[in-house]
């Protein structure tokens, strides 16, 4: 029935599970030079945690403390210790890597298991992960679980619909990971194509990398002719498996046993109650090689109240409903708009100004910079402007890792602001939730 | 010194090993549907194998034989012991599939870590995997063996080569995999960044995937200020890790424990000589799920005769020379020229002729297909070729797995051959091996 006991834990075994794991963590923390400075600035120490609420006692840690302690100044094991590194973004943007142990992997790779069996996927059951490999967490993340369930695992990798179309087919497939604006993509492929979803024969779809609405999932549901489950994870907290649906669809569960999570105040940090909504941080409790404690995510979201009708006892995390920073998220890649505005102002042809667009096209969130170019420039022949364009395409899609759209506009014919900027015009649908 | 002491067993030692693994694997072919009949009506089993040149009492398997059985014929264990699966090929071609059992995955790290470490890395060492991921074996088989040996492995996957520059830099890597022509390519980008390749400190590059000549590895070797070590593997026997070079760079050491060489005359199937240069026909001897006996690689090669410094007792194949079949790589795919003939011909705008070429550009191999279409195709408005363009060329790539040129051209402008038609022109620059 369910793939770990610890999954239906009563609450007090859970906060025990969470204390001894916060002491641990506190302890291995220690060994690394950004937490043996800031535990040993506050005093504490593994015995000052006798519950889950002693967490209170820790600062929290944000994305600019790992920025600043970029690459290694995490690290709580020996160097020959570590198998696996994920970087969260691209060049310019500074970028922050998290570093695996052979134990970590592991562990990670029995989360994501969990999840998958939760879902209703079983050993033997064949699995197509359809999400881009590579330092995108998604990929190796979902494959390593697969494995790890039991799972025929085909490893796709994203795009070619066509040639997934046949694996599909040909392998007989039970269940898929997808990031949900290429499932609603593909959908309208099988519907080009002429394919009844229902004749494929596949059951689950495991969604997440990229926020999304109830009705986006009872859409991706209907044109994929199968259950699709939500997903929530970070790559500061390995991956994929923090946060899951199961087969009540009725919030993700976030599993207790290996995170400590909190809702707190955006503004003050101060802890909020169940079912009040703010933003999620994440303590890890079972790595070893770079725990993190209270760590900020940005993401807004809520715990669901009540008890789930799967029977499981961690607490149930709402969908993410937004970010306390101007994060875009866009094909499952995380773009910050002043990673776009660094690689503009490093081109000598750019003018001052830029406008960054959302947009849809083929259910498919799209982005678009709007970007002025100095006058001489705008006024050279035609081949001096394509190959701007080209290359700007180029450096924009190796920093962001998405392939923008491009236009290049007349110096002065994106309206000035009064007051501060406005960078990012977003024109997709906003459905409700 | 070793990393697996089977490296150095003698060649009695290695016989003994190669005939029970004979035995084991031909009792294991036996549950496979295809094996049963094949052995059925040859009757032989296990008992009629006492050494290792008793393989030559089985038939070849082809990979004709492979598309038959497609896409489960070959399997000799229970469908639920299956965890992964690669296949070789795109949509239209018949593609072939290889399923791993978990024992597989594991048997197959362990060996590619064994040609690493043949190579010098280490533990501990830092290891950016710069080939794709997904269904390619080069992405995930070079990835478990690299975390396997405990190297901190990077997942970079392909391409973006500014952020490629960064990981190397950030995280002080000191060997890479890379096939060759973009190995090429990025000593090519170093030299316009104006970065001095010795000052990043890497050492080693793994370079496979595509066949190349000694002048192209010491070209690479300068171009990327390290030193470059050929690889040689196929998806029907795993991937990588088949063989490798050891430091000493003369020639291929054919892992003899896991694998049973053989080089026959193409012809006529007659086993060769040492030092001889014929088809290289491989035996799996330690595979559970899918083994395969005396599959035709349609790779040309030869055994190196003598021993090699390093002390291995494992032989040596030198550099592949050529293929039997039509087959061309490039950027590491597989390609056959049908493939992109079925994709043309299912196009009702296109006439009767078409020529592939292969040239240079940038230092990396390049395919581009000249299409004839029909003339009131060609007559069309611009809009509407550009609109059958780009749709070819997506189709085409979507296909064969790299992104071609294409020019249409005129209905009757590629001359027609006489006798049999000429479908691959290789402009490519020869150099002397």
């Amino acid at each position: 029935m369910f793939y770990d006991a610890v999954e239906v834990a009563s609450r007090d075994e859970l906060a025990a599970l969470q204390t001894e794991g916060l002491r641990r963590t506190v302890a291995t923390c220690l060994a690394s030079p950004f937490y043996r400075r800031r535990l040993g600035a506050l005093g504490v120490g593994p015995e000052d945690f006798n519950s889950p609420l002693d967490i209170r006692k820790l600062p929290f840690t944000t994305k600019d403390d790992l920025r600043v302690g970029y690459p290694d100044g995490f690290l709580c094991q020996p160097r020959e210790d570590f198998i696996r590194l994920h970087v969260s973004s691209g060049t310019t943007g500074a970028p922050t890597a998290v570093f695996y142990t052979a134990n970590d992997v592991a562990a990670w790779a029995n989360l994501v298991a969990r999840c998958m069996h939760a879902v209703g996927l079983r050993r033997g059951d064949v699995f197509q992960n359809m999400s881009g490999y590579g330092l995108f967490t998604g990929g190796l993340g979902i494959h390593y679980g697969a494995e790890r369930l039991g799972c025929l695992t085909v490893p796709a990798g994203a795009g070619n619909s066509k040639r997934q179309l046949k694996l599909l087919r040909d392998f007989k497939v039970d269940g898929v990971h997808i990031i949900p604006s290429y499932a609603l993509h593909f959908g309208q492929f099988l519907r080009q194509e002429g394919v009844d979803p229902a004749d494929l024969g596949w059951r689950f779809a495991l969604i997440g990398a990229e926020p999304h609405t109830e009705r986006t999932r009872r859409r991706i549901e209907e044109v994929l002719g199968l259950k699709a489950f939500n997903s929530y994870g970070l790559t500061e907290m390995n991956g994929p498996g923090v946060a899951f649906e199961c087969a009540a669809q009725a919030g993700m569960h976030v599993w207790e046993d290996a995170y400590l999570a909190e809702i707190v105040d955006p503004q003050t940090g101060a802890p909020l109650p169940d079912g009040e909504t703010g933003e999620l941080v994440m303590t890890t409790l079972g790595r070893d090689g770079m725990p993190l404690l209270r760590y900020r995510t940005r993401d807004l979201t809520r715990f669901i109240p009540g008890e789930c009708a799967c029977g499981r006892t961690h607490r149930r995390l709402d969908r993410i409903t937004g970010r306390t920073d101007d994060m875009i998220i866009i094909k499952g890649c995380n773009i910050f708009p002043m990673q776009i505005e660094q690689v503009l102002m490093a081109m000598p042809e750019v003018a001052n100004n830029y406008l960054i667009e959302l947009y849809q096209e083929n259910d498919m969130d799209q982005i678009r910079v709007k970007v002025e170019v100095r006058d001489e420039v705008f006024a050279a022949a035609a081949p001096t402007l394509a190959g701007l364009h080209k290359r700007m395409v180029a450096r924009l899609r190796d920093e962001v890792l998405v392939t923008p759209a491009v236009e290049l506009v007349r110096a002065g014919s994106i309206p000035a602001a009064e007051g501060k900027a406005v960078r990012v015009e977003d024109h997709r649908l906003l459905e409700p939730a």
